[in-house]
């Protein structure tokens, strides 16, 4: 899942603190879920969770699951949200042992 | 960066292939590269890469490399693209060991 919030700048800071309790708290502990990471636009107006899970099931499950529902509604009181569903086609690692 | 490209269904493989090969054969040798992940959205308007680079400047050389830039001409031919930097926020694991 590729999910991209669209936010006042404002409200940037308050919606990244909202989803790491939420995936602290609550969706980090439901079936099916395998890892993510949550950026900050750095120009202020989205933040984008980038999560895997194991298959579309245990995803649509948690979205009906009553832990993180509560989140997600004081979410799209802040933000306007866009959810995108991929799979993965192509891994790339660098060519080069510069770090 | 999450830069998302919005397509035809029909073009997305060819898009897909393209930024393949871009990656394989260019970006993905350039200096700051990091990681990437290819994705197509399972409705099939979207493809979506998820790249991570050692910083902005890096990014910002690679688009104006000439290497990587025919392709990028390219895929712009076939898709709208929409560009995201972002930092990583926090990183989050499952809290089981279910896989």
């Amino acid at each position: 899942m590729i999910n991209v919030f669209t936010v006042e700048p404002a409200n940037q800071q308050r919606l990244l603190e909202l989803l790491v309790t939420a995936t602290e708290t609550s969706v980090r502990h439901v079936r099916g879920f395998m890892s993510a990471a949550l950026h900050r636009s750095l120009d202020g107006t989205k933040v984008a969770m980038y999560a895997q899970w194991r298959s579309v099931e245990d995803y649509q499950a948690m979205r009906e699951n009553p832990g993180p529902l509560p989140y997600m509604q004081q979410a799209l009181a802040l933000a306007e949200f866009e959810p995108g569903m991929h799979e993965v086609v192509e891994t790339f690692s660098a060519s080069h042992g510069d770090t």
